[in-house]
């Protein structure tokens, strides 16, 4: 039976002013009236009805309870504190198991932009259908729609034999964020699919896969699952979390296992990593201004622009600038740069200025 | 005997958003804690005394009146609507010449900052030593600290005797606000000054001028001398002075009449007539950067930030930006571009926008 394993950690800083630590990306409103929170909530019910696992530190657990009172009562698996994804996917993986010793995850960020639901559904479907044949470790492939250098990419191998709706490949290889050159070859073979972050695979078979190649998680993970349902399952949990390294479940499983597959995918999908890429899910102007609240361009062009309701913006001349008010900060910078909105907030941080993080 | 008239008038839309219909530019802040229609009154007072008229709409005067309680109970003359400034200057030359048939006016706009105080009031002693004794209109021309575009010259002529502290000329001719070129010429022949708009008659000399060269001006004046001082004032100002043509005193008497001087200035004195010129009264950052409020910039230069205390902007690579926030709106225009804010009130203005003008 599949267990949808929503992972809200990550700090969106990004996007920041408008992802806060108070208010970090999954609570944005980006491609709708809707949190992307709230939408891949609806999009695992649509996978697994009310069998849906959120992994959240305990600060975003209570704007979750408060946000989404709906959720059922055991939805909510709280991470003492962020560990990076391995751990919150054996986190979960224990959850799950202890549930149900055959269930299958899929696994899915809870800030991405994804859509529309039923091809998303349908894929979800074959992916843990796939997990639960081969017990192997599946990922879906986004059929890239151009040689984005803001993703990684997945390598296919061969081809897997199944009566399975859409394609699914042996993974060759995980690539990091090409440059440019290297994106188009890879979307020129054919072979190539971005990495879109979502999984699914048994519990059983990734906490075997846990144990072969992250023995330190492995260790700490049993100690939690065999306190789990029981009173020490708390004090446990926090004895033994805050202690396993940081590592992602790419670097830290994927890229080292057997037998993972990629399934593919054509459903719209956008991990909305940078202030441009959020611009592609706004209103665009005729000169390309992409504008949430009021905006009077002037010769203005190429801009993105996202500031409270009822403020009103005025650009003279200004080309291609990232343009993001948040009543409190205000940020300036071009969108060519728009990845060193990170650095940013690591400058912020070192200056002690944690009121404006 | 000596009177100051303070013209509180003019919309100082070229630094919009922070001078806005309801709180303009005379109200700003600008060199330092008092706004500048304080230090104007300042200044007036070590000119003249007590004895100072303040020429404002009403919408000013309920402002001033707020702002100032201070001042004496007739200081404030109510324009029934803003006509220019020879209108503006001939209704205070009716007060001034009813209160005193000798009277000498300093006429002074109020929203440009001037200093030190007491090099300002020599001077005005100086200029209106000067209209009493020559019967004639005195300019303070400011000797030009660089060539600048953006103010009027005054071409001096031959030299007044006298024992004056300072240097005082025949004025040969205005000049418009002329190309860099041009501003370098003048500059370099040391016979031009920087136009300030402080002027030095007597009442009596400047409303015969009126009689000479704006007859629809005079006419009205002189049916308003006649109400002066009865119950009839504010019934006949409000009929007469919405009628007055709308001409500047420096169109509509000071390049017509025939006698005209000009006492040379070296006080420090700017009009402020844009962002980059009131950037020359913020502290600059070593990137040149001139910042009122909260700035972090990463590879900014060169930029003008005026925000609200509290707020942060955070700037990076943009340069030569003007970056000016009221909470309700936001300008971004480049420096070189800064005299088009004109225009953007203007579009404003076109689209309705009242509430952000």
């Amino acid at each position: 039976v599949i267990y949808s394993v929503i992972m809200v950690g990550g700090s969106g800083t990004r996007l920041w002013p408008a992802s806060r630590a108070g208010s970090p990306k999954q609570m944005m409103k980006i491609a709708d009236e809707r949190t992307l929170l709230d939408t891949t909530v609806r999009r695992a019910r649509a996978v697994s009805g009310e069998r849906i696992i959120l992994v959240a530190t305990a600060q975003l657990a209570g704007l979750i309870r408060e946000a989404m009172p709906d959720l059922p009562a055991d939805a909510l698996v709280i991470e003492p504190e962020g560990r990076d994804t391995a751990a919150c996917v054996g986190l979960a993986a224990v959850h799950v198991a202890s549930r149900d010793p055959d269930g299958v995850m899929v696994v899915m960020p809870a800030d991405h932009v994804v859509g529309p639901l039923d091809r998303f559904a349908a894929i979800a479907a074959i992916a843990a259908e796939l997990a639960d044949r081969d017990r192997c470790l599946v990922t879906i492939g986004i059929v890239p729609r151009g040689p984005a250098t803001g993703y990684g990419y997945i390598h296919r191998g061969e081809k897997l034999t199944g009566k399975f709706a859409t394609d699914a490949y042996r993974v060759r290889r995980f690539r990091e964020k090409p440059d440019r050159a290297t994106a188009e070859l890879y979307v020129a073979s054919g072979e190539y699919y971005w990495n879109s972050g979502i999984f699914a695979w048994r519990a059983d078979v990734i906490l075997g896969e846990i144990a072969s190649h992250l023995p330190e998680h492995d260790a700490r993970l049993k100690r939690f699952a065999a306190a789990i349902g029981t009173g020490a399952e708390a004090r446990v949990l926090g004895e033994v979390y805050g202690t396993i390294p940081r590592i992602s479940i790419d670097y830290g499983i994927l890229e080292k296992a057997s037998s993972v597959a990629v399934v593919e995918a054509d459903f719209d999908w956008d991990d909305v990593g940078s202030w441009s890429a959020l611009a592609a899910h706004l209103p665009v102007d005729a000169s390309g201004n992409a504008v949430r609240g009021q905006f009077l361009g002037i010769e203005a062009r190429d801009c993105v622009v996202d500031v409270p309701e009822g403020k009103l913006v005025v650009g003279v001349g200004i080309q291609g600038l990232v343009v993001v008010d948040t009543g409190d900060v205000l940020l300036l910078i071009p969108r060519s740069r728009d990845q060193d909105v990170k650095k940013v907030v690591d400058r912020l941080k070192a200056l002690g200025k944690t009121e404006y993080l």
